[in-house]
């Protein structure tokens, strides 16, 4: 075992408690990917010059569905911009002390706006596959530049709560009709007093099907999981509600704790998403 | 200027076609996400063993919407199993060449299962905002995974086909209700005689906005990309519906045009997504 598999031993512990095989040797990409922690504890300082032009760099280097490339961002610096959408999202005081904000887009309006010009249909738009399209080409795209930010020693989290009132981001925002923000990143320097641990994920098992799904595989390993994230709360000093089964069926027990997201079908059809 | 500074010159010139600036250093993570291009063309060779658990030990690395790690994914290397996903897929030809071929699920499934075993309400699983949860969830995990395959010499490409037949392709893998393939993923070792060209992308301009969107940017960048990729398309031999907006367009002219994907929401209402 050389000094770098050893080191790709130790991220592998830390991301599932226990060590699994790999066999392989570690390179600087998988470092990045295996190491990532979300960030939400910035310092008071700005990003280097270029920084973001090199991010959008990597996110339009990810792939996209047949090259539409149905998206784009909004990169926020305004304090007080920042101040509103983080009122949008459940007052997350990260939105406000991040020195960088990027709302990712959902964008058929560039495709519309281009057909218009053309004189062309385009009435695939008003499909819920391209809507879907649309979610995953700005995933994609966010991720790689989520680890660009990473690489760079930067951290990042993600901001699900730009959800919470679609139309209010909308209108801050100066969206035109069918496009969305899909979520929210905050981008900063991690403030090194308060680096937050890997969090251990669930067993390979769980998550890992071979040929067929494997329903009878999930319920074991989720109980590894369990007993291991409550070793993980504890030793992080977490308060959660029970177990992680129970903290996270906490959280889908229904529309009163969906903090608006239980009328997302209706803001997206506001904003100009028919989802046929 | 220095040497690695100018390779990620390079890298940007490839992905643009026109210089940008950056200012900054190349790291081998950028030059992983900013090398990608789709690959098709395998060579006839097995993976290496552990490869697969690094792949998804990279996957699970990624964000996931309040740990609640709404995805999975099944592996496939049985040829017959491949051959049927490639006809369900209009018959893409790779998704039996490679060694490996991937579905990315999204998976409520799990969360369901755990709430049944604990007698707990999970009614949100109900809602449009989980199954996008689950689709965030599971491209993030994907895009992981592809820039580990990427970095370690594999080659990848997304196939958006796998939801032309939804039911069909969760017959085939013994899929239980609330999860629904994404997309599949071909991985394997590049062609070295058929390596693509890094394919340009918009400019920055077009995805880029600051503050607020600026629809005004959008159609002058698109003239520039236009002419861009008629350059791109003759230089590649590659035949196309015309300009890249026209060709675009055709690909989005209406249900005729979507392969099955114009009933995406009726399949997934079938596979237990009530999309309230």
């Amino acid at each position: 075992m050389n000094g770098t598999s050893s080191i790709l031993d130790k991220l592998l512990q830390a991301r599932y408690s226990t060590a699994i095989e790999s066999n392989r040797t570690l390179n600087p990409t998988l470092e990045t990917l295996l190491q990532h922690r979300s960030v939400r504890s910035y310092e008071d300082k700005a990003l280097a010059p270029n920084t973001l032009e090199l991010l959008i760099a990597a996110a339009q280097s990810a792939s996209t569905s047949s090259n539409l490339q149905s998206w784009s961002v909004v990169a926020i610096e305004d304090p007080e911009r920042k101040d509103r959408l983080a009122r949008f999202a459940g007052n997350q005081e990260h939105i406000r002390t991040c020195p960088l904000f990027l709302v990712w887009l959902v964008d058929l309006a560039r495709l519309d706006a281009l057909g218009a010009r053309r004189g062309l249909a385009r009435d695939s738009l008003d499909y819920l596959e391209l809507l879907m399209v649309g979610i995953i080409d700005a995933t994609l795209a966010a991720q790689n530049a989520a680890l660009a930010a990473e690489s760079m020693g930067l951290g990042i989290v993600y901001i699900g709560g730009m959800r919470n009132q679609p139309e209010a981001v909308a209108a801050e925002l100066g969206l035109p009709p069918r496009t969305f923000g899909v979520f929210g990143m905050c981008i900063g320097h991690p403030n090194p007093e308060r680096v937050a641990s890997v969090k251990p994920r669930l067993p390979q098992q769980a998550v890992l099907h071979r040929e067929q799904y494997n329903a009878k595989q999930v319920a074991a390993s989720a109980d590894d999981y369990i007993a291991t994230m409550a070793n993980f709360y504890s030793s992080q000093g977490m308060k959660t509600n029970g177990d992680w089964d129970q903290h996270s069926l906490h959280r889908v027990r229904g529309p009163d704790a969906m903090a608006g997201r239980e009328r997302l079908a209706a803001a997206l059809q506001n904003l100009g998403f028919e989802m046929r």
